[in-house]
Order: C-alpha cells, then sequence, then structure tokens
C-alpha cells in the first residue's frame, strides 16, 4: 500500500478475497487462427451481419432494449413456452443468476471437474461451498458415481456441460435423469454450450423436471461471442423467481436481434456444423497418425494428451508461432492441450502445424 | 402448484424471494415520442453508426470482446490510468459487482431515497439491509443530516446518483467530500449517470478518497442505451478487487466500439446537451404558467409535482394518448411525474400537451 489515501480502502467480502483472479487471455488475438476459445471459426450468418447493418441506427440504439416479443419468439424457436427462457448476458449470467437465485451461503455446489472454469467461479461468488468431484486422469470417463455420491442434502446446484469443456466427452438423457432425481432438492444446469454438434438436449426433460436448468449460447456455434447471448431455461415458477434477482436490461437490444436472425439461417449454421465434424474426423486421424492420445469429443474441439508438459507447452507456443492459438489444459490434466476444430482448411493448417512439430 | 413436477422445485434464496419483481415498463415504447426513461432522445452521434456499420463484420462479431486497449483509451479521455476504470454492462452491473465486492450478508447499505430502484434491488440480491433515507417530501433538498446520522460502523455501503433520480437535483463536491469523510469505512458510489448536464464529476476526488466509486454511463446523453455499456472507478486496489468477480465478458465488443466512438464527437454532444439545457429552461417556464410545482433539475428531466395522483395519473395518461410517454413517480412522491427533457422540437410538443390537458 504505497498511495497514503489507500488506507481505508473498503474490506473485500470474504468470499470474494478468497478468490484468484481469473484472467483468460483475451488480448492479442487478432489476425491469428483462433482455434483457443471454440468460437465458430468461420463467423456469423451473413444475414445477421445484414440485419444489424440494416438496425445499426440511432433510433434503434438510443433505446433501452426490449425482450418481451423476441423472447417468445426464441422460444417458439427452442419449442419452450416464453415463460421458460430468459435471456442472459453470456452463459456466465445465466449460471451468476441461477447460483444467486437458490444457493445461500455456506451450500453445496456439485460440479464435476475439469469444468468450464466459470461454474466454480460463481458457486465461489455465492459463497457456496463447491464440491468438485474430478474426471479420472486414466480415461477422463464421466465420474458418474462419485458424483451421485457427492450429492448430499446440502447440495443446493449441480452444474454440468454436456458436452463437457475441456473434455469434449458427454453423457445421455438416462444419465441426466439419475441426476435429477438424486439431487432432487437441488437446481441442476445442464450447459449445452457445444449442443449443436452433438444434438441430444435436456430440454426434452424440462416438463418432468421442476429442478432442470438448461443453459444455450450464442457464442459459439452461432460465431456471437463479441455480442454476448445466451438462453437460460426451467419451468416457469424458477424462471420467475430467477428474474427477480436479473438485471431488467442485461442483454443488449444489438445481441438479440443478431440472434433471432441468426437462429433463422439454419442452413448456415448445418453446413459450418457439418464441415467441422468432417475436420473433427481429419484431426483425430491425424492425432491417431502422430500416435498422440485423444478423448472422445462430441464438441467442436478435441482434447489431446501429450507426454508431459514440457511438449504440450512447446505444441502450445509453436503453434502460436505459427500464427494458430490453441488452449493449453496442463493446469488442469498433465499434458493436455484443447485444439477448437475449425473448416476444413484451417484444420488442415493445423495439422501441417502439428506434423511439423511433432516430426522434429 | 398446479404442475405436478413443480412439487420438486428448488428453494428459492431467501433474499431473492424476499424481493418484489421489478418490471420496468420495457415494451410498447416504439413509436411514442419517449420522456419517460431519461434517454437521448435524438440518438447518438452520426459516427458511432458509422463506426457499427464499418465494424458489423462476421469476423468481429464471432470473438469474444477485449477490453485492454479499449480501457486506455477510456481511461485517457476521463483522466484516470486505466487500472482504475472497469466496464460493466450498463450502471446496474456496476452497482451488482461493487455491493458484491464489499457488502457481507447483514451489512447496511445506505440509500437516500427515492433514487434509482437498482439501488435497492442491487443491496437486496447483496442480502444487505438496505437503509433509505427519505428526501423531506416538502421541498425533497437533501437529506444530509439524516445521511449521515445514518452512516454508522455496520455501514458496507453509501449508494447517491448525483444528480438525483427521480428528484434531478444535485449536490456539489464539498458535500461529497464530508459523506467520503464520515463513512470512511464503507464503499460510497456516486453515480453520475446525468453529469453531461450538471459539470460536476466526483473523478476529481479519485485520488484523495480510497472509498470513492463513480459510475458513468453511455445510456443516457451518448444514447446508447441499446448497447449497456457503463464505467465504474476507483483506485486500483478496488478495481482488481471488483474484477475478481466481475464476469470477464459482460460487455460487448459492439457497446465497447461504440462507446469509444462516441466520445470522440464531443461537439455533437455538446450541441445535445445545449440544447436540452435551453428546452428545459422552457419547460420549466411552462410549468410556471400553468402553477405546477417542480424542484429543481440539473439532469435532463424535470419532476413535477400535481395536486394529487389523480391528476398526475390523468395527465400521464392523456399525454400518453397523444403519443408522449413520460414515467409516473407518485409511488415514491404523491403526485409527481417525471419528464424527460428532449430537444426544443419535442419539449415544446411536450408544453403543448401539458397545456391542453391542464386547461380542460
Amino acid at each position: 500500500m504505497t498511495d497514503p489515501a489507500s488506507r481505508k480502502a473498503p474490506t473485500v467480502r470474504r468470499a470474494i478475497d478468497a478468490m484468484q483472479p481469473y484472467s483468460p487471455p483475451t488480448s492479442g488475438r487478432a489476425g491469428m487462427l483462433r482455434l483457443d476459445f471454440n468460437e465458430n471459426t468461420r463467423g456469423c450468418s451473413p444475414k445477421v451481419i445484414e440485419k444489424l447493418r440494416e438496425l445499426a441506427t440511432a433510433d434503434f440504439l438510443t433505446v433501452y432494449p426490449e425482450y418481451e416479443a423476441a423472447r417468445r419468439e426464441m422460444a417458439a424457436f427452442f419449442g419452450v413456452s416464453s415463460d421458460q427462457l430468459t435471456f442472459s448476458d453470456g452463459t456466465d449470467e445465466g449460471i451468476h443468476v441461477l447460483l444467486q437465485t437458490f444457493v445461500e451461503s455456506g451450500d453445496e455446489v456439485v460440479i464435476p471437474t475439469p469444468a468450464f472454469p466459470m461454474f466454480k467461479f460463481y458457486s465461489q461468488i455465492a459463497d457456496s461451498t463447491p464440491v468438485l468431484v474430478p474426471y479420472p486422469e486414466s480415461d477422463l470417463s464421466f465420474p458418474m458415481d462419485a458424483l451421485l455420491a457427492a450429492i448430499t442434502p446440502r447440495t443446493r446446484a449441480v452444474i454440468i456441460a454436456n458436452p463437457n469443456n475441456p473434455t469434449g466427452t458427454a453423457i445421455d438423457l438416462a444419465t441426466i435423469e439419475r441426476i435429477l432425481q438424486k439431487a432432487s432438492r437441488a437446481a441442476v444446469l445442464i450447459d449445452e454450450a457445444y449442443f449443436e454438434f452433438y444434438g441430444v438436449t435436456a430440454l426434452a426433460l424440462l416438463p418432468h423436471y421442476s429442478n432442470l436448468f438448461v443453459s444455450r449460447t450464442f457464442s459459439k456455434t452461432y460465431g456471437l461471442a463479441g455480442l454476448r447471448v445466451g438462453c437460460l431455461f426451467s419451468q416457469a415458477q424458477n424462471m420467475a423467481a430467477i428474474r427477480k434477482g436479473q438485471s431488467p436490461y442485461s442483454v443488449t437490444s444489438v445481441g438479440i436481434v443478431a440472434a433471432l436472425a441468426a437462429i433463422e439461417d439454419q442452413d448456415y449454421l448445418k453446413a459450418y456444423v457439418g464441415e467441422v465434424l468432417e475436420a473433427r474426423a481429419q484431426l483425430y486421424a491425424a492425432f491417431e497418425r502422430l500416435c498422440i492420445e485423444t478423448f472422445p469429443s462430441e464438441a467442436n474441439f478435441i482434447l489431446a494428451r501429450f507426454k508431459d508438459d514440457a511438449l504440450a507447452l512447446r505444441v502450445y507456443d509453436e503453434l502460436k508461432g505459427k500464427g494458430i492459438l490453441v488452449r493449453p489444459r496442463g493446469k488442469e490434466i498433465a499434458g493436455c492441450v484443447r485444439f477448437t476444430v475449425g473448416d476444413l482448411e484451417q484444420t488442415s493448417r493445423l495439422i501441417n502445424g502439428l506434423e511439423g512439430i511433432l516430426a522434429s
């Protein structure tokens, strides 16, 4: 504390004070082939761009966002009623308001790990006790028995990404139902950020489980990460509780319009998803040729395990030198790097890069 | 509970359960003269529109927002260092993360009222005890003595809008300093959403008080309410604590770019502010002719007090019938209606409307 004025700085809340700063690499990505954040590597539908240019008017930007009509339209697309959906400022806000609504200080939040870091982040902000259930390092199979054992009467939330990030692995609806039944007193969030590559959704279970929550995002497959739009789903009484504590204007009007234009162009989406699935098969084949261990992915990325962290970091560094960004995951699983699967041309560039590095 | 599945709905956290739903009128505003939300009634600078059309590209929208360079640019404009500023998803998120960072469950948050409803809203979410200090109904003068008396060792935050909404009244820097000194153990937020019409900023005090926080927004004078961009300022150690618990991507890339383009066009802003101040004088003169009580406003709105709520609601209803939206405030101060001041032409339309209603 060198600044004398800082003597009186207000005391930080204990739950925040105990947290580590989370600093994802959010700069210096321009001009690189970005295979590090699982975004759509080609970009959103041209129809979204068209719509945004049309609506980039002072009259549109000046007024506060209006959600009602948009919520009806979006709900119809997802096959739910509009009181079962709320827009969120990315999935981040969805997780935040979910835990804020259902978790008291000291309650337990069960999270299979490794997982999207925001799950633990917001459980700490909620002043809960995160209960981390590890995937077995050997094969990263879903830790079902350990998860069920971790769910106790103190569990107020369970958060599972499906497919999971960074493992890429997925679980089926029967597994999700068993979790919903065991955690009958808790809010169970199934984060389906990578749904479009997997095709299995817990939304089908929504009428049957009043403790089920599902999140979707427009930041990944739809190519709108810069606009921060997500959707959170649950039965109406849960959504009403969540909206009581949600900012009335957390999502931009531009984001809403873009998301609605994006869902209308399913041809564009399907073509992209199809190409990524083809590219993913090619990347798997390349890893096999190179004798690098991988895990079965249902998403637009592959987690690969190198013989040690040194090699993993060398792969990361040398790819970066070639203008390709990927994401080291060694802090979570020793030797691991996550590779976003882009289109066929981008994947071929990645494979060439990997071959060059690993042949030497 | 008619749905059998709802039997197991998760229990809502007590702090949220105790809240009333907050439902601002966020639909049906299109096509009306919107003098209800204190937005810029003419719209943002054309240079912002130009910039957004240029940047509405798939490559820009697809990637996660990057804030570092933008924060440096924005900080330079405000005359602070970039570690004294964080972008927020509107002022809402600024209030939310501030209270989340410094207020423990059960702590007291002091709020002069009537005030921007989000102050109480987020203090409830933080599970604090809001201590509401009323403006005296007679003249709505700032309740300084009562406020100082309300600040105790249990006070962990004090939130004051300056100018205040909906009263329009303002306090000077000497008053703010006395509050900062009395509340030396609390975080003191001065919300300057209407700064551009007042010209007095607590940012000048930032180096001297480590318990001072200031918020600014691009939703009002800058005309970007639909894009949800705010800035929160404090000394570096406080901002670091706040960022630990803030979503790493809460503000859109489009919003950041628009805000930066907006601050560059100060000529546009000054011309608009100048016209609003002239229009405000005309609206004051009209209320005086009509023998309607008003309060001294330093913002782009005037709070007027009619003889009773029935007349206030009739004025609101009949203006709406003429296509003009204003905001009844009778629930906070009996007989009051808040009128946003637009440009000269819009204000003349409002005055004509008022004269027609009150002459009859």
